[in-house]
C-alpha cells in the first residue's frame, strides 16, 4: 500500500510575473504553476497549503508550503526534480518530511522585508523595490517604527476587514545600505496590506508630510483613512516563516 | 536658425528583454527603443553612436551614447523627458552637451563587470548572473586573472574575427562577496565575447578543469579552441566608459 507523507517545501520566487501566490481560475498565480508542476513529479494531484498569500508582484525568499502525497519520489530528490519542471522564477529551496500534524498555514511568526530605494532610478530595481526617488529622514522613520512594536489593533493599517485586527509585531527595523532603506517586520500575522501600509505611512513620515509621533494616534483611530498610502508590491519580500514559538528578542 | 548641439547620454539598462544594444530590423534592440523615443522628445530623427555594442541579455550601468540634434529641448530637461517616454528597463542617467568632436564610439577605456553566482539557485538572479551552482577555487582564478593583464593578442578569447586582436587589459580583478564572485575587466577595447570568454575559461580554472598556469599558453596559442567556454550573457554589465587617457593604476 502506498505510504502517505506530509511534506514541507521552502520556496523562493520572483513574483513579478504572477498574480500573487494563491491559485486563481482566470490568472496565473504561483500556486497554479507549483501545483501543476509538482503534480507531474508526484504522479497525483497536489494541493498546497501555504504560510503566506503574497499579493501580485510580491516576492518570497522563504515561503513555506505543505501537502500530503502518496507519490513515490524520494524526499531527497524533490529539489532537483522541481528544478527540472519549474520555470526559473520559482525555486524549491528545500524539501523535508514533517509530522502529519504540520500545516504550513499555521505559522507562529512571519518575517517580511521591504526594500525602498531613494537613489536615482534603476532599470534593475523596477520589479524589486519601491523607487521613491528622494531621500527620507531616517531618524524620523525610526521613531515611527517604534510605535508599531507590540500588540495592537492594526485596523488603521489593513485594507479590507478580514478576521480580528489584533496582531503582535515583534520586530520593526530599518537598515540603511547606501541609497537603500530596508525595513524588516516580524509579526504573529499580517493583515491584508499591513506591511505595505506600514511602509507607505512611514515614507510620509520620512518625507516630512507627517510627524512620527502621529503613529500612536493613527493606531488608536482604528480607521484606515488615518494612515498613509499603500506602498507598491514590488518592494515586499516574504523572508521567513517560523513554526515554533521563539523568544521575542530572537 | 536652429542651433546644433552634440549631446552625450549616460545610460543604464536591463538587457534581459532586448536583442542587444545595436539597432536591428527584425528584433527589438535597446537602440531601436532609444532612438524611437528620443526622436519624439527632440522632434526629429535621432541616430545614436554608442560606446559598446552589448549583446542580447547583457546589461549596462554606464553605457555612453552621443548624437547631434537641432531639437529645442533644454539639456537640463532631457533626463526627465526621457523617463516619461522610455520603458522602465532603460534609464537615461545623465545628459550633457559636449564639444562637436566628441564621439561616444571613440572610447579610451571600458570597464565591464561579470557576476558569477556560486550559491543555491535564486529566482532573482536568473537574468542577472551566471548561476554556476558550485564553488570555485578563488586563489586559482586570481592566478589565472593575472595572465590577462597587459597588452596581448587576444585571438584565443574572441569569437569571430573582427579587427586587430591586440588589446590592453588594465584591470582584471575578482571580488568575493559571499556566494557571489564579481570580476572586473578594464581594457582599451573588448573583442567580441572577450569578457565572457575570460570568465568561461577562468570558471574552468576555478573548477579544477584547467590549471591557472595554462592561461599563458592559451594566449600564445592564438586559437579560440585553446580557451574555455563563453560565459552566459546574463552576468555581464558595461559599467563605465572613459574618454580621456587615465593613469594605469586608476
Amino acid at each position: 500500500m502506498a505510504i502517505e507523507r506530509n511534506l514541507k517545501l521552502l520556496l523562493a520566487y520572483d513574483g513579478s510575473a504572477y498574480n500573487g501566490f494563491q491559485r486563481q481560475a482566470n490568472a496565473v498565480a504561483v500556486q497554479n504553476v507549483l501545483e501543476d508542476r509538482l503534480s507531474r513529479i508526484f504522479g497525483e494531484r497536489i494541493s498546497l497549503r501555504a504560510a503566506g498569500r503574497t499579493d501580485a508582484g510580491v516576492h518570497a525568499l522563504g515561503q513555506v508550503v505543505s501537502f500530503t502525497t502518496t507519490g513515490s519520489i524520494p524526499t531527497a530528490s524533490i529539489v532537483r526534480a522541481a528544478a527540472s519542471v519549474l520555470p526559473p522564477d520559482i525555486v524549491v529551496r528545500s524539501a523535508e518530511e514533517v509530522p502529519p500534524e504540520f500545516d504550513a498555514l499555521r505559522a507562529h511568526r512571519k518575517t517580511y522585508v521591504y526594500r525602498l530605494w531613494c537613489g536615482e532610478p534603476s532599470p534593475f530595481l523596477r520589479n524589486f523595490a519601491w523607487q521613491l526617488g528622494q531621500p527620507l529622514n531616517v531618524s524620523a522613520v525610526r521613531v515611527g517604527l517604534a510605535y508599531l512594536l507590540g500588540t495592537h489593533d492594526f485596523t488603521s493599517f489593513r485594507t479590507g476587514s478580514d478576521k480580528t485586527p489584533t496582531r503582535t509585531v515583534y520586530r520593526a527595523d530599518l537598515d540603511v545600505d547606501g541609497d537603500e532603506l530596508r525595513f524588516t517586520f516580524r509579526a504573529n500575522g499580517f493583515l491584508y496590506h499591513m506591511a505595505r501600509n506600514f511602509v507607505g505611512t512611514l515614507a510620509e513620515v520620512g518625507l516630512g508630510q507627517r510627524k512620527a509621533t502621529e503613529l500612536g494616534a493613527i493606531l488608536s483611530a482604528r480607521d484606515r483613512a488615518a494612515a498613509g498610502r499603500t506602498a507598491p508590491a514590488a518592494g515586499l519580500y516574504l523572508m521567513s516563516v517560523d513554526y515554533v514559538p521563539l523568544k521575542i528578542d530572537d
